[in-house]
C-alpha cells in the first residue's frame, strides 16, 4: 500500500492517501509540542517509538474486542489506518489526578480516586481545547447523547485493557486521551493514538514519569524514557 | 419563630438559627456582587424584592411535587427554611446560550440549543468556582452517583415547573443556579434562593434583560427590573 498524497500536516503526526480510498498512510513524526503549541521541539526517533508502542496497544485492543482505525504498520514511522471522521471531541479517562486536572481542583498529582474520571474537552486551538461536558456537545449538535453513552463504554473497556497491559509490564495508566469517529462504512472506531505523547505513564515501583511531562517540566530523558515503555512491551 | 443567633453572612443573604434547631431564617440583603465578589454594590430593595419573587416560585415548585427547605416567608426581608446541609456543588440549568458559556463555546449569546444543558460548578472562591463534572464531584468525595442522578432529575422537573411560571408572565427562564442538600431527616431538598440574582430572565417580547447581569455588565435600572419580574409574577 503506497502513501500518495499528501493530506495533513498534524502536530506529532502526517496522514496520507493511499490507492484505496477508505484507507490512510499515518506518519508518526518526532515533532513534539505542548501548551496548544506554545512549547516545541523534537525529540530523537519519537516518531518510531511511538508508531510502535501504539501498534503494540492497538492490536491489545482489537484482540480484546475494540474495534479501532488500525490496520497495521507499514514501516518504523508509518502506520495503515482506516479512514475516519473524527468527532472533534478528546475523551480523556483518568485512573489518578495528574496535570491539568490537579489544578482544576487543586488535588494532589498522584491522588487515586474511588471512580474512574471521565472528561470531554472540546478541540479548539482558539478556545483553548476548553473542558466541556456532555450536554455542552450535544448543544453543539458535535454529537448525540447515544454515541456520547458509546464512546463512554468504549473508553472504560479501552481503559481496562491498556491498564492491564501496562499493569504486566511494571507500568500505571495515569490517565489517556481518546478520540473516535466513523468509518466510511459508518462503524465507531477508536482512532488517533495512545502512546506517551497522549497518555501519562508512571513506572510502578519508583513513580518515575515515562511520557511527554517529561519535555513538558524540562525533566529530560524524553527518548530514553519512550524507549523503556517499548522494551517492557516487548520483552 | 424569632431568628436568634448569628449564623453566617454570604454575598446575599445571611442565616440566623431560630429556637428549632431544624429550622433557620435567611434574610435577604441589597448587597450585590459579581466575578468573585471583584465588583460589589448595593441595590435599593433588592433583599426584599428577591425575597418575595423567591417566595413565588418555591411556593410553586412545593405545589408541583418539588421538596424545597422553604417553609414561608416571614417579613419583607425574612424567609423561615429547613437547615440543611448544602453540596458545595453549584447545578447550573441552561435553556439559552448566555454568560460564562458563551465564551467558553465561542457560541452566540442567545442561541437557543436542541437540549437543555446541565453543568456542575465546584463551589471555591480559591479556585473562581470552576466548571466540573459528576465524576470530578464523587472523585472529590463530595457526592454519590446516584445522588447526581436524583438531583439531575429534580433540576429537570424544576426547570420545567419555573419555566412555564415565567412563560406565563412573559419571561424567557435563560439559566438558573440551583443548590441541594440534606435536611436533619436526610431528604434531599432545593435549598438557597430562585431569583434574578441567581438566574437570566429575559423579557419574551424585547429581549430586555431583568436580571443580575444589568449589574454586571453597567446597564442599570436594575432595580425596576427586578421589581417588573415581581409584578408580572402577582398579576
Amino acid at each position: 500500500m503506497e502513501k500518495r498524497i499528501f493530506l495533513f500536516d498534524g502536530k506529532a503526526k502526517q496522514l496520507y492517501t493511499t490507492d484505496d480510498p477508505s484507507l490512510v498512510v499515518i506518519l508518526y513524526k518526532d515533532d513534539v509540542s505542548a501548551y496548544n503549541g506554545i512549547k516545541k521541539s523534537s525529540i530523537q526517533n519519537k516518531g518510531i517509538l511511538n508508531n510502535k508502542i501504539s501498534e503494540i496497544i492497538y492490536k491489545t485492543l482489537e484482540e480484546n474486542g475494540i474495534k479501532t482505525h488500525f490496520v497495521k504498520r507499514l514501516d518504523d514511522r508509518a502506520q495503515l489506518c482506516k479512514k475516519i471522521s473524527v468527532f472533534p471531541l478528546e475523551f480523556i479517562v483518568r485512573n489518578v489526578i495528574a496535570g491539568s486536572l490537579a489544578r482544576r481542583l487543586d488535588m494532589e498529582e498522584g491522588f487515586r480516586p474511588c471512580n474512574t474520571i471521565f472528561e470531554i474537552c472540546l478541540k479548539s486551538d482558539f478556545l483553548n481545547d476548553p473542558l466541556i461536558n456532555e450536554h455542552h456537545a450535544v448543544a453543539l449538535n458535535i454529537i448525540s447523547y447515544e454515541e456520547l453513552q458509546k464512546i463512554y463504554h468504549f473508553s472504560i473497556k479501552t481503559n481496562q485493557i491498556v491498564t492491564k497491559l501496562f499493569d504486566d509490564a511494571g507500568i500505571d495508566v495515569i490517565d489517556m486521551k481518546l478520540e473516535f469517529g466513523y468509518d466510511e462504512e459508518h462503524n465507531l472506531l477508536l482512532a488517533d493514538e495512545i502512546s506517551p505523547d497522549t497518555a501519562r505513564f508512571w513506572d510502578k515501583e519508583t513513580k518515575n514519569k515515562l511520557d511527554r511531562d517529561r519535555f513538558k517540566r524540562d525533566m529530560g530523558k524524553i527518548e530514553e524514557s519512550y524507549f523503556e515503555i517499548l522494551k517492557r512491551l516487548t520483552t
